[in-house]
């Protein structure tokens, strides 16, 4: 089966998590909106005028017939697909349920530094920004990271599902966005870079962040490096 | 199966959305909480080391020896049991993509009122409170209103199912929080009070609605009722 995935074709955002199956699963896939004419095409299957069940934004996933939107559901679609989770319905529940508790988490990292409004540019929030990111490291932060900690001990450790390899992608992005904060949060989280470097080292996904199809993090997308919304935890 | 269902006793909250699914469908279940030594129960479940798949937050349901957190996953594994969705895959896949699509709404209405942080008092951000609310009011509130209102055509309209019911929910909770803002935005959207009524009609529901089982909207809920966050929104 060739997917179609179409997301925003200059940052990595939520369309970053499908992309890591994908590739971890060396899946046939096109990233449709970063090729030419994409972006319309991606357009036109937002409007619910022309289509049957129109996603309410990207990404989004086209299997076939299917059109599937929401990273975590598409992520619950393909996974048993790809190798990626177990095919039994109580596992891909429970499964399912940590990467909903991913997709609040990237929700709150994106309003650390958007706590007003997605249509506003982050200077017209700064101040805000600066409060809301405070809140983030200091509660929030080592709250999510302890409660997916708990679930990273050996008694829960079996073979890599989506949901460490979508670790692996909050790992690297608060990292970049908040490197002071994480760097005291790992000193006593060793877990942490233990399951990020095991997700990176799988030789297709080692290959993919290598390639030109990883884009780089930058200021548009979900994790963004403002110095001044990062600050070291003491005594985390 | 009785089914036991662990949120906070005081509030309607996320736990609503399970809730209706319950009592629309007249299954057995337990409001754990809000019995004699509830809450001590819940606040266990919530304990990593001592539960194998513990939730990250309220609400969970216990199903037999099935824990389940996440409001959009308790109903995709609950609504085709409840008979509220169909029980082909492609179907519950789309149904819980709408809900999972209800549950940012949900995130974003709460933020309204607390853009800062949800361990903070309202009064705490008040004034960023002011400026999120504006935000919601006139750019997101009409959005997802009216991703929706296209859904609620007659051409996507079949019988009732859960998603229906967690719309009645926003529909009116949003009547609740902002009363002015909605007014303005039903008077060219028929669609809202004709489905609001047709899921508040049905008969289990209607009973339900009525008696001390439903806990009265308050401000320690996702909707809350700030006048100073509520104003009309001319020509919407």
């Amino acid at each position: 089966m060739r997917y179609l995935l179409y997301y925003w074709p200059s940052i990595q955002g939520r369309g970053e998590f499908v992309r890591l199956a994908l590739e971890d699963a060396g899946a046939d896939y096109v990233d449709v909106a970063r090729r030419p004419g994409g972006m319309a095409r991606m357009m036109r299957l937002m409007d619910s005028r022309s289509v049957a069940q129109p996603p309410f934004a990207p990404p989004f996933l086209a299997a076939g017939k299917q059109l599937i939107a929401q990273s975590a559901n598409i992520l619950l679609h393909l996974a048993p697909r790809l190798g990626l989770a177990p095919k039994s319905e109580a596992a891909r529940l429970w499964l399912h349920q940590l990467q909903l508790t991913i997709a609040d988490w990237v929700t709150e990292a994106h309003d650390a530094h958007h706590p007003i409004g997605s249509g506003l540019y982050y200077e017209e929030q700064k101040r805000e920004a600066k409060r809301r990111a405070e809140d983030f490291r200091i509660n929030r932060l080592p709250k999510f990271l302890d409660y997916f900690g708990a679930l990273a001990a050996p008694k829960h450790r079996a073979r890599v599902t989506y949901v460490d390899l979508s670790l692996f992608q909050m790992i690297a992005g608060l990292r970049y966005a908040f490197p002071r904060a994480m760097a005291g949060l790992e000193r006593r989280r060793a877990w942490v870079a233990a399951l990020h470097d095991r997700v990176a080292l799988r030789p297709r996904l080692a290959a993919y962040l290598a390639s030109p199809r990883r884009i780089p993090f930058n200021e548009s997308g979900i994790f963004r490096h403002y110095a001044e919304l990062d600050r070291q935890i003491i005594g985390a």
